[in-house]
């Protein structure tokens, strides 16, 4: 943190510009090594994402599930023996040059094909399960589209988390309990609401039996899928014989499923949600720094004021309230620049008079206000803390409020959509058979039909607004990045 | 912990042997992938490695390092910027496949060519110096020699820490106090011993102006090479236009230092060094259980034992002492046996007797021996560990004692490598112009020419022991890995 960073030029109403700026002016990623996919995190961006991570971990631990970690290669002949894995992901693999007679390796774009033979070595009976189990680190896909920093790479950080069980049920189970951990952490904790939306069909993970994603608003009315869950049933245990007893005694294929939170991707969320036209607002919870102190001195009482500030930073630090003292040479007016920039919570502004009155300068970065903090109340912090993430979550649900338009033609649809909203409409069938009407929304309107509602049955009683056969479902449909 | 493991059947003397089924058996790695040089590292290894990973980055932050990440992969124009660094390195390169026309990129194999140019780029003028980043993650090399498990592989998981600064004086200083680095965290920490060890002109780090490496010595005799530090000096630098202004207001390259913790491979020695004839022996503070609790009951009284181990469980983990309550079916004998093939600190064995009188048998995994620890006073655990740690270190240093030996004649130095020990010679010289006698120590007596002390500058008086030509250097040789 000791450049002077430019501000941004743009407002957040021109979002993609916007968004361009902020992450290389807060320092979250560096773009200039130039490989197409594969961007650099600076340090402001990996502590965050350390923070992220941990979070995660916490809930899947507290879940029960294990850390592992398996190779960044897939030989092969793992990633081609389930059918319909290979054929989806084979485009977008990187395959590494290997010597005469070795065996063909990829660079692991997703680990299903690794960790479903392991489920088979590992688990002899029911006894051995529920085995639930995650790896956090890099995946790598071949995408030829155009990439765009931490939202589409061709190298990502992510966490996936591999589960097997004894029946359909507890898998079914399990897919419930992603949603669950996507709300407790996602969304209880770094404020992004989103729809668990049970894909069509058509847009399953390749291999799965059924997906459901998790579709997060950005503010330019475009959807992000955030973690997605996916009931891989029996297809990868029956393709690798993953095979145990069963409580009869009998030789059963394991049940399992996947869930994958991109923590680099949803990084891009929390950015795009939370941050405003001054720059980053991080959560209190993952911000690399809850408070940066600020001293505010002249030629005469600085190094009187500047003790003052480091007591005070050495107090918030043994409050385990990480703090950082800018005591550089630049004007107190930077510094607020940067801290604001940055996103940091909170910031203390410290001169002769919070000194004589022992009432110190608190600026909360979302509301932007001052207000006076006793320095024997530093503790406080930490509540203030936990009040921000509330209201900067608020704050992402509000956004959420009437985004989702109840929509009966074609016209209200691109209507929905051109006002950066999501419209809901009766659609004729999400199997097989809808992928046609599908089609059409993508060509028409330029949109996607998400999937439905994953954790309420919604029922429809129209017609489908596509083709106009009955609608079997009710869909919500969405521009998408 | 669910499965029942066999025991160790060969006893330590048998090294080889026994390091193969420690791994195994402890279930720190599994290699039944079947991936030449890639393994998986199960749930008791990758809980261990987080925690190592996080004492060494939390010293690599006091040391004022902070975290970036960085791309996988590599253009081939950065890798070949440097020309002695690329032609140490291409022949160990994993190359990936891409589309006509695009980069041709590598995986890296370490990060010095595109951390220097990052450091150009952010890197202004002497006030932005010093710029101490790392980042953790896996690297890849293309080893065509026989791989063995966390000890050489084709792929590893490891922490690079990069620094530049504006003169040659500091950048040594960062060696220095990556040397440090390693003594606190992998010798007090970890209780691993090292000898630092300035590598030969012909064997240090491509690209470097010097190498130092830390040399452990296994309890087979051989040598392995731990945490290396390398003076870039301009190297790097000066092939990426790598400048900054100085204090004078000139530009200058900066210089650039490099250090390198392998945690897998750190793994690999924490288990050699401290492991018995019955299993892993874990240092309390990386241990991902500090205490494994053992209800012994009978039909009687099995709920209430276990419900006043669940009590002590809790207790413990409200003291941050991470416990667990091993309740499953199998007979105590057969905990006791997976609590000492794990390598847990102390266990808890806990009856109706331990019940009534409040007073628990407590297990210490390094004596082996049981005394009486008062559920009133579960917290002196922590200091117990503390002591704990000390006495495995304080028998890792003991077991260096008079591993080093004085060695005269070729004869001395192979009686000395045939009884495990490390031969400290008279050598003509560590630059080019003693490669030559180099190649004799390997080809004669199967062993290495390791390096002269990097801590302490050793006076030789006498002649080569090799060529009996005047001896400039005393050099440590020894069987290596």
């Amino acid at each position: 943190m000791t450049k002077s960073s430019e501000g941004l030029t743009v407002k957040k109403d021109n979002f993609s510009e916007w968004y361009s700026q902020i992450i290389e002016k807060a320092e979250i990623v560096d773009l200039r090594l130039g490989i197409k996919g594969f961007i650099t995190i600076r340090p402001w961006g990996a502590m965050l994402m350390e923070n992220m991570f941990q979070l995660y971990e916490q809930e899947l631990q507290k879940k029960g599930h294990l850390p592992v970690i398996m190779p960044s290669v897939i030989p092969e002949a793992n990633l081609k023996k389930e059918a319909s894995h290979i054929q989806g992901f084979t485009p977008e693999v990187f395959w590494l040059k290997t010597g005469e007679g070795e065996e063909k390796l990829a660079l692991r774009p997703t680990s299903e094909t690794v960790f479903t033979p392991m489920f088979g070595l590992w688990v002899r009976s029911h006894r051995d399960l529920p085995m639930k189990l995650y790896q956090k680190g890099s995946v790598f896909r071949y995408d030829t589209k155009a990439t765009r920093p931490l939202i589409r790479g061709r190298e990502f950080q992510w966490i996936e988390a591999h589960d097997a069980f004894a029946t359909k049920e507890e898998a079914i189970k399990q897919t419930q309990e992603d949603i669950d951990t996507t709300e407790k952490v996602m969304h209880q904790k770094f404020g992004i609401p989103f729809l668990p939306m049970k894909r069509p069909e058509w847009d399953k993970f390749a291999g799965a039996e059924y997906t459901i994603g998790s579709d997060v608003l950005m503010p330019d009315g475009k959807l992000i899928q955030q973690p997605s869950t996916h009931l891989m049933g029996q297809k990868f245990s029956r393709a690798f014989g993953a095979i145990f007893k069963n409580e009869d005694g009998k030789e059963d294929y394991l049940w399992t499923t996947a869930y994958g939170p991109c923590i680099s991707r949803i990084l891009a969320s929390v950015i795009s949600t939370h941050g405003d036209d001054k720059g980053l607002v991080l959560p209190y919870c993952i911000s690399p720094l809850k408070v940066m102190i600020v001293p505010i001195y002249n030629l005469k009482n600085k190094l009187k004021v500047l003790k003052y500030c480091k007591e005070i930073s050495a107090k918030l630090n043994e409050l385990n309230i990480k703090s950082m003292l800018n005591d550089s040479e630049k004007r107190p007016g930077e510094k607020f620049h940067e801290s604001e920039l940055r996103g940091i919570p909170f910031r203390l502004e410290i001169g002769e008079k919070e000194m004589k009155s022992k009432s110190l300068t608190l600026f909360t970065r979302d509301t932007e206000k001052k207000e006076k903090l006793s320095a024997q109340s530093l503790n406080k912090i930490k509540d203030l803390g936990k009040a921000y993430d509330e209201r900067i979550r608020k704050k992402a649900d509000k956004f959420m409020e009437g985004k989702i338009t109840n929509c009966k033609t074609k016209e209200d649809i691109k209507k929905a959509l051109n006002s950066g909203k999501i419209a809901r409409v009766n659609f004729c069938s999400v199997d097989k058979d809808g992928e046609k009407c599908a089609g059409h929304v993508e060509k028409e309107l330029g949109a996607e039909v998400r999937g439905t509602l994953a954790d309420k049955k919604e029922k429809s009683s129209g017609k489908c607004t596509i083709c106009n056969k009955p609608a079997k479902e009710v869909v919500y449909v969405g521009k998408s990045y």
